[in-house]
């Protein structure tokens, strides 16, 4: 039998480009002692891949020129040399951009059956809520009655973001691009509003939404919406640094820096970045607190799933042009 | 009788001019019910001045055209309305740029009298020490044993840090500009090490003398060094923006921001701004405790004295040029 992968093949410069990977079939891996086999059923394709690729230091070691791609996936076990799991256990852990793969047992999570669909633990059950989770409250320190802004409000870990605010009772304002997406947001997720940085004047309508400024902004994008909300902070605000995805493809990897940073000073407020695997001794609590939501109806989930392991370059580049509507999922068997 | 001052003539284009300002002679005020006249002794140069001149929103309001220039003095009253104060009385309070102010009796905080020359209440013993104390301590959540790196290292602000930096058992690395600053900070002030940024290799020294990285960088400058030392970040590093000299006098008012700001995402770090006057409520706090280590020693200080009101506008450029070495300090009377 065979394995069919993707490999990270150049790095990228600038823009990641379709020929920066290359599929591969290889045979298909035996688990060693205490690891286990595990057949890929979706692979979550994130921003945070763009970062893997580049070769400079990170929370991470960089994915190596001819190794196969780095991604968390969903999949079911096929053979285990563990007691801890079972042919037939459903798990996510590191399945990469593959068909078949090979890890410590330690490393696949047992996931529950009946509770949700396999995908979803790729999404608002998996590391997009828990980023938004622990982002949010630990980081963002979020309270009642306060103005939440979100950038990517109709992403992943955005979406996650805007309804804990609410579940929160803060008022949210979501920053998306394009009528649908932001008409989804208010709509469906139930935030306050929405600003459509696609169109019209943006810091006419962040004003309009924000009329007391901001106490939390959650920012996945980076860039100009960045030094927009920095301009309206509130005393003692506190700003998330989750992402910059508009400067992940920038040429030669230079980020534009917040011009505005000196409202942090005038303001007493905060900026404040972290790694969600960086609490991983807490996830536990994150996901029964998800897991609540979600039953209670608080927490929506929608997933944008790209059918076929060929599709993989091309469903990745759909993320970095803002196409992906919902948490981008790649679907492998 | 006269009174002699200074106002702001202008708005600065970039780079204060003498010409921004405007010397004037008016008659002596009196003190109206409740207030106190105080005779100026020395008035305090600071870097927040050059923000006070934009008409922008920031922390207190611009100081209007026309208006004489703010600053932060120490005086003798001469007369006084209120019970609270009585002609002879040492006292601190917004004497601005000029020979005798009036003011509420409670805008002046009496001064205790043989603890120190009265300057001093403008240095270690004042503002620029009270910022180092809630900068370091409260923002940047100073503990033993950490790497503590801060720029304007001989400058007012920035000489306190250090000390209490040392005070508090961290290793201290200081940032200065030229040879006297740099053996000054190490041989004088008992810095663990300096950095002298206006020759060889700045990045390099910054790695040798901080080897593990950079727990807390107490930040008076902004621009490149803000950027090097994002760059050397720990696991959870705090970075005090306490000010930005290298960017307040350029064109247009446009900041260069932090390009390596995404360090505060792999490295889970923080930025946090302030302002000394939200501590208003624990200035006793950081007095005693400024006092204490002023007495046994651990904390030293060094005035650049400038003698004369009339040398006002060049005082204040000196600063800009990075000319003076020690607070500056403006002598009236």
């Amino acid at each position: 039998m065979e394995n069919r992968q993707w490999r990270l093949h150049a790095r990228p410069k600038g823009m990641v480009q379709a020929g920066d990977f290359e599929k591969v079939a290889v045979a298909l891996p035996s688990p060693g002692p205490g690891e286990a086999l595990v057949k890929t059923q979706y692979v979550s394709l994130d921003p945070a891949m763009r970062g893997w690729m580049n070769d400079a230091k990170s929370y991470i070691p960089p994915v190596g020129l001819g190794e196969v791609m780095r991604a968390i996936g969903v999949g079911t076990v096929v053979a285990s040399n563990d007691p801890s799991l079972a042919a037939g256990d459903l798990v996510t852990g590191p399945t990469n951009v593959q068909e078949y793969a090979v890890a410590p047992a330690k490393q696949w999570q047992k996931l529950p059956a009946g509770v949700a669909p396999p995908e979803r633990w790729l999404g608002v059950l998996g590391m997009p809520g828990m980023t938004a989770y622990f982002g949010l409250i630990d980081v963002g320190q979020a309270k009642a009655g306060e103005t939440l802004l979100v950038s990517a409000a109709a992403g992943a870990v955005g979406a996650v973001v805007g309804q804990i605010g609410k579940a929160l009772g803060m008022r949210v304002v979501g920053i998306a691009g394009g009528a649908d997406k932001c008409k989804y947001i208010v709509d469906e997720l139930g935030f306050d509003a929405a600003v459509d940085y696609k169109s019209g004047d943006v810091r006419a309508a962040l004003k309009e939404h924000c009329p007391k400024g901001i106490d939390v902004y959650f920012d996945n994008v980076g860039g100009e919406l960045l030094d927009m909300a920095l301009a309206m902070l509130r005393r003692r605000a506190r700003v998330v640094i989750c992402g910059a995805i508009s400067q992940y493809n920038n040429e030669g990897g230079v980020v534009s820096g917040p011009k505005n940073y000196m409202s942090l000073l005038i303001n007493s407020a905060r900026m404040e970045g972290f790694v969600v695997f960086h609490f991983a001794e807490r996830y536990p609590e994150a996901v029964m607190a998800l897991a609540g939501w979600y039953r209670e109806g608080k927490l929506k989930a929608r997933e944008d799933i790209v059918d076929g392991l060929d599709q993989f370059p091309d469903a990745l580049l759909r993320l970095f042009r803002g196409e992906n509507f919902g948490k981008l999922i790649l679907k492998v068997a």
